[in-house]
């Protein structure tokens, strides 16, 4: 993975956004644009800078404060819901930082035998990708928010893929090997090869479709309990929810916001934007199920996946052997294992060789922001 | 398991409480003494008399609005969070309900051919018993939030049981088969007897103590956020905890309220009232875990269990093969398959004859105020 | 006033009352009754047994905490919405506590010739009274909040009075003396004498009906903003308000809860359990006004009034000169003089000789639980 | 009043501010630069261009929705809570909106023959440089929230005015008449010119300073439940205040933010940014009070003010024949007269001629991020 490239990724989505784009923050858990472009420069310069650069000079002594994310460890900080507060430092100031922040670690990779240095950066370079998923999903949150439907760019419109040839797989019973095996890059919860046993099982190669979906919905679903966890039932009751995130129906026919803008729902495209409760609901509907996290695995070579981050119907929880680092990494993934349920595969957003079949996302069920979608199985 | 002799045990714990302790709701999930004696009682009225009893007449037409629990299927219902505040219907008149119900079910019972009337006579029991264990810590709570801490019983403390010989048993890795095999009660969420595969793991027979608690609040536990869940952090700030549940330094000493008053904590009996959070981050500040419902199961023979129920590290989801009933009783328990923690064993308030190793309890990881424990694992 | 009749006045009325029904707490400002009845005896306790006689032993040191409603100088006390939490100690023993401060205090008064003594018993009664009140209005809250609807007694409907004759009275402008000139109880918040210049106004001599009441809601008021205040319209949408409490739409025509149980509505009795916001609007339908507290009580004499505490354009502010008293008797009415507006007269569920036209009586605008009416002017 | 200058002067104000400046809303009350630019101009877009202007073509169709404030009779609008949310239309787009609208109003204003037209253009520069005042306030609240305290312009500073000869003015008693007399512009709520009776008073001619203020806080003032309200009482603990906004005791020392950044507090300089409850508590401190808006009014010609606005002891409420405009501009000041507090005077931040001394200022009691002062009566 090179430096350069991830880095100047980053700011390439950028160009299309306005300055005052970069400062807002809507909602708790989609941050500005400028503080994941500061947050993960802080990330090299906290882990890998100070650590390694001898009388490092810090670019600004109060940027520890408002760029750390969650790491107790490295110590306190702006709250969450705060990061959107902050109309300075501005935009400019931040580039600079990258700048600094850059330069920096260019002189610091010319020599890279350490290895642990070497796993620093790329763990660093992940973290910039995870960030880069979030800045697109974060920003159209933003403008799906806004009452005129801005535009991000008429050419990005990222939900627009088809599904052919659904078809179902299946797998036999019997003892499979999970985890990553590999000797490239992973994160920590990914470690631990180990057995499980797997039961004789389907599963769809295909996503379902916004058509498909669209049924769901025409049939009642989201007034039938029946069909819904009862943390669902509440969560559809409490915020009046009749269909996916950003779609709105006009004139009688679904439309839904796409950073292109606004559009008709395309039938044939893949479903996005829908938690885990609605998820399971359409699983049971169609009388099927999600799969766990070890049957898409053990099935994933026979998918087709990619363009949706799919929720599984496990929960987020360590694997056996799991080892906890220490310090603030130890923070990166460990802490977030309860409550949450574990997404595989990558979406649409995702950056390029950022994911692959032993990857563990995870959310709380009730999040839509995510290019999220739906594999079923029984 | 006899009706009559089940239906008995619930009022015979009550006779320790004063009237106006019948009516009391301190908390939305502790419900009053009085909800549970008429809710217990609707079960069998709904699903059983109203089914089985040729024109039946209802003792009330407005108790199904009163006493259904949770059950959309069976109508609209009193919020949760407002079963306290109906001073009526009186405790008498609930108690004249039972009486109306025992007679028309001791009747039914003379004939039990009905194989579906024989389950849902068991579930019905079952269910009872379990309100007898919510009555037991519902008051509980009551009481020990009382700044006046009354005495319901002055010889019934239920956590003064203590270990002995605590020892490590070993169990080999392989495919283990689990779920309920018998031909007794058991709920839907045992059935689907599976394999699983389990890796070699220790687990020790005995539960923590108070004392090796005291040791961990005293080395600081509570401000060390590197041994909480990020989750577990949060509620730990948020509610400004330092102890389980019930306790209360005194004079430089700890102290809890029993049922039979406020007491000196005894370091030789077993833990009680800690919550997930708290049983993951004492099983880290002890370089160990917590076992899985799996890893339970298939070491519970050789295991010394009974008194607590015990935190798993098993995220309550629903077995393979998992069926859900029609109707209002497919709601009893699979609709809760979210952001729950599966808890094993049974504690010294659960019924005799209730528990059983295939036993699937569960609760909200912030959950304290039933009897719960832990037990360790690596 | 007799001490003796002013405190079995308070048992009286709950001669009618359930033991469950002494207990509960329904809302934050409506205290359970038993609280009341051990209130009112901590009030004598605290500020005259404790006070006067000479090594008093406190029937039980807990009480303090328990029953201390408001006053700071009395030291921490339960919180106002946890009344409700406590089963014990028993209404039997709140009766015994009643009976030990009614027979100390007897005994005190067998020599009343200390001035600053008759004074504590004259607002020590007066104190109770003014719980007898709010005994009569919480009980009709938890009443009227219990969906089955209690008889409290068949004979106690007190929302039945008629209005006749209304006729409206001028006032010429001028200055004016307001403020309590007699030589009897009266509260501190009365006095000061002072002089106001009143313009020349128009007001009612009768209270608004139901039946005016029900026009006003029968033109769609509830619905158009323009006749709001603006946290008065946040207040109907916040809460969907479309009527006054109590008041029910069944088979297309209006019932209200009374103690005497469920009726329909009275057109030609007086309006009650209105707040201010509605008083304002209603009088903006109208194309009236509300009186002034000083405009109510320069008319007072022409006035039919004494059947529901009438909503004022006064906020309640303290008199020029008013004076607090030191210690915790200065918290009695001072310290309330914010965001609340001020009630004139009196209720039928006041008790008899404790108001007269001077008396200020005040709440927050939202308020509708007491016997609360209005008055138009112009 | 010059429609061109005052329209400048709002833009002056901005110079000082970066794009992102203008697009951030920190807390609900204090909306962005950006929507106070674009709301201003849609004042005078919907009262005057569409009442006046022949076909007049609006610049932007959503602009209705986005930038009304709270008049409900000019239709639905955007949350004030929501008006951050939007980084789009930029602000770039929003300036082009105002030359668009001073454009035509330029035209428009070419004949000015019609009365209600002027009046309707006195009233949009008045509503105009309140919300200059805004701009300075709101900013202010934006960067004293911030943790780098960003200066503002380092010349701009607003609280460094100081007392000089403070005296005692002493008012007779007697029938006095209030509200505005003039013919120029005022507020609805102003008008009504009406008698009121005023007692002997005595008034200080100048302003609460910081030092005076620093004592207060000096004799725990802070934690003296006797000095306050129980409101403020209340919040004072909510919010664990021991301050006035914007001031931080670092080594032992009190300092302020201020527009030119964080400074050591000037003790000679005039108290700001203390709320009514604050305000009433210093006056109960010093054995006085704060004087009514009539008091107020009757002494302000031998009152040195003009630098805080001064929270008086009267509730917001109608003068006698006050009339509300019908329609959108009726909701100007009439609906607000409920739980606010009149403030007399003007700040630092005030435009230029903008109030009198008939003025009536309000605001909720809690608030602080005016420029408000203390004022002693007795």
């Amino acid at each position: 993975m090179n430096y350069k490239l991830v880095r100047e990724q980053t700011l390439k989505f950028c160009n299309h956004l306005h300055i005052e784009d970069y400062a807002i923050q809507v909602v708790q858990f989609a941050s500005p644009p400028k503080w994941h472009l500061a947050h993960t420069t802080w990330f090299f310069e906290t882990f890998i800078l100070k650590a390694y650069v001898h009388n490092y000079t810090e670019f600004n002594s109060h940027f520890n404060f408002l760029f750390n994310s969650y790491y107790n460890n490295a110590g306190d900080r702006v709250l969450q819901s705060n990061r959107g507060n902050m109309s300075r430092p501005s935009t400019d100031e931040i580039l600079e930082y990258r700048t600094y922040v850059d330069a920096k670690m260019h002189e610091l990779l010319l020599d890279v035998s350490d290895k642990k240095l070497i796993e620093l950066v790329m763990l660093g370079l992940n973290h910039e990708q995870q960030h880069q998923e979030l800045l697109v999903t974060d920003v159209k949150y933003m403008f799906g928010h806004n009452p005129i439907f801005p535009v991000f760019n008429t050419e990005y419109n990222l939900v627009k893929d088809h599904n052919l040839n659904t078809e179902s797989v299946k797998i036999q019973a019997g003892v499979y090997e999970v985890g990553y095996q590999g000797t490239e890059f992973c994160y920590d919860n990914e470690l631990g090869v180990h057995k499980v046993y797997i039961n004789d099982f389907e599963i769809q190669n295909q996503l379902v479709t916004n058509g498909e979906y669209i049924e769901f919905i025409a049939s009642g679903a989201y007034s039938d309990f029946n069909l819904w966890l009862d943390e669902g039932w509440t969560w559809v009751n409490t915020h009046k929810i009749n269909a996916p995130m950003y779609w709105h129906k006009m004139d009688d026919e679904w439309h839904y916001y796409t950073l292109s803008g606004l559009q008709k729902v395309d039938k044939n495209a893949i479903l996005s934007h829908i938690n885990y409760y609605e998820a399971q609901a359409f699983a049971e509907w169609k009388g099927m199920r999600l799969p766990t996290e070890f049957e898409w695995e053990v099935a994933s070579k026979a998918l087709n996946w990619g363009t949706r981050w799919e929720w599984t119907n496990s929960a987020y929880l360590p694997y056996p052997n799991f080892q906890k680092e220490n310090g603030a990494l130890g923070e990166y993934n460990g802490k977030f294992m309860s409550n949450k349920m574990v997404l595989r595969g990558a979406s649409v957003a995702t950056s390029p060789n950022h994911s692959r079949d032993t990857y563990r996302n995870f959310f709380n069920p009730t999040e839509r922001w995510q290019f999220t979608g739906i594999r079923l199985a029984k």
